[in-house]
């Protein structure tokens, strides 16, 4: 797939998502409709979309109905956005800037990004459940609703938070910081791969596959995270450089320096690369995703 | 029913929603057992569980299977105290007390509050998922739990919340408080009601009765916090009386003054009770249980 097929493909997602989106938070004149405002500042500021792209990449790649994914897809992406909400709070992280814009709390008020949070939170099983219904309670999707829901709670993302607000200051090993990675970033990045296959009809060998791809891509995602907090660019990022030394934070970077963290990136996105062969042609979008997930900028 | 009858049937709902709670959330040898902790501490500090018991009791009225019902009933437990500690954030109202102990955030800290708070909004999608999953995809459990999603966010509690917080200080008038107390307080006094109906197959008709019989519930409950506010004893409420006018917020008693909101609150329960005309003694329970709600201390 040539970059620029795969750039085209990738935009066709990602407008889809946002479309999608969209529709799901409208400004509404009504006495709470600060809310409205708030929920939609954080989920239409754009962002890579990474996690929905990765639910319709692989239901295209199984020959999926994206129509059927894409509530699925969207709620992990306001999943994912009530968590950089409640992240960037003074009480948690404590981080002025998102995306490029003051974040949440700085233009509406602590009290009102709490809100929004738990509402972006809310609406996301709304959605899926939503969907659940209209089909008249599909199997496949309340499963899927499940993985997600099993990711974004205590046993995945929620905990990877908590270590890492616990972790602050202290010198963790490599057994901990793995652990906080794979709930903190990874369980929402495997979620969307997993339910999208599921919402597929996928084989459980097929899922094994997508399992363990996904455990790989996230496992990535975060080691350049943690690789662009050390030498990003703090206009490309659209947030501040350097806030894990500032919040003396245990990273990759800081555990295996800046050049042993670039080999197991690529190591890592190799394997990931890997998992997918049996997919052939059809993984060519995602194989290209993992690529571009390696040499991004932001 | 007797008075006593009454209080044992109460009892034994109270017991069966506290161990199927006290199962949902454990603690954990894990790094982040503390998140753990943070849940139970709110979730097992007694309070009166009317949301899961309003739950109960309209399943045994109409004959359904407690089982099912059971983790949709505490799956709102679970909404409505994570509501609580978010609601008490330093950032909303500041609350130090709650059901008689400090608040979540002054025991654990603000932000595993936070995350606390989201661990069990999100844990209650996934008791609800969990259930519908075991079932096959049951279609009127995904219906229940559709229900109690819409009343928990956006839709209703959270929006009655913002409504709430922009209120203070302000003088609103009765159309403006009616719509907060609706959302903020009825939607989840009504959900647990009428998803309890959907699980246990009732007809349109027999749904439309439970719907307004909790509509004017949640109004009397509401109401008659507002009198405890001016004239309860803080030892048996367990949080500080008159927060409200510290808070400059409109409520019945500030608008119509005690004695009209007396007689409103009475009122009202009487129309409640009479929206049950039709289950004649299958409801004793339900119609005793309002008249406790207009006669308690806390």
């Amino acid at each position: 797939m040539t970059r620029m097929d795969f750039k085209q493909q990738l935009e066709k997602y990602v407008n889809i998502i946002n479309e999608y989106l969209d529709r799901c938070v409208t400004e509404k004149e009504l006495p709470e409709k600060n809310l409205y405002s708030a929920m939609r500042y954080s989920l239409m500021a754009g962002g890579k979309r990474l996690r929905p792209v990765l639910a319709l990449a692989v239901c295209d790649m199984l020959g999926g109905d994206l129509e059927e994914v894409l509530p699925f897809a969207c709620a992990v992406e306001m999943i994912h956005t009530y968590s950089l909400i409640h992240d960037d709070l003074p009480a948690m992280d404590n981080d002025d800037f998102r995306r490029g814009r003051p974040t949440n709390h700085k233009v509406y008020g602590e009290a009102l990004a709490i809100l929004a949070g738990d509402g972006l939170l809310n609406l996301a099983f709304e959605t899926m459940l939503e969907s659940i219904i209209k089909s008249g309670a599909n199997e496949k999707k309340a499963r899927a609703a499940a993985i997600i829901a099993k990711a974004s709670g205590a046993n995945g993302m929620i905990s990877g938070q908590v270590i890492d607000l616990e972790s602050e200051g202290k010198q963790v090993d490599t057994e901990i910081l793995n652990r906080m990675h794979r709930l903190k970033t990874g369980a929402l990045i495997k979620a969307p791969v997993v339910a999208a296959g599921v919402l597929c009809g996928a084989c459980e060998e097929d899922i094994k596959r997508l399992d363990e791809f996904s455990e790989y891509l996230g496992l990535a995602f975060q080691i350049k995270d943690d690789i662009l907090d050390v030498e990003g660019n703090t206009e490309k990022l659209g947030k501040k450089v350097g806030s894990d030394a500032d919040n003396n934070k245990s990273t990759y970077v800081t555990i295996y320096g800046l050049q042993k963290s670039k080999e197991i990136l690529s190591d890592v996105t190799n394997k990931a690369v890997h998992c997918l062969e049996k997919f052939e042609k059809n993984a060519d979008f995602l194989r290209s995703l993992a690529v571009y997930l390696l040499e991004r900028e932001n």
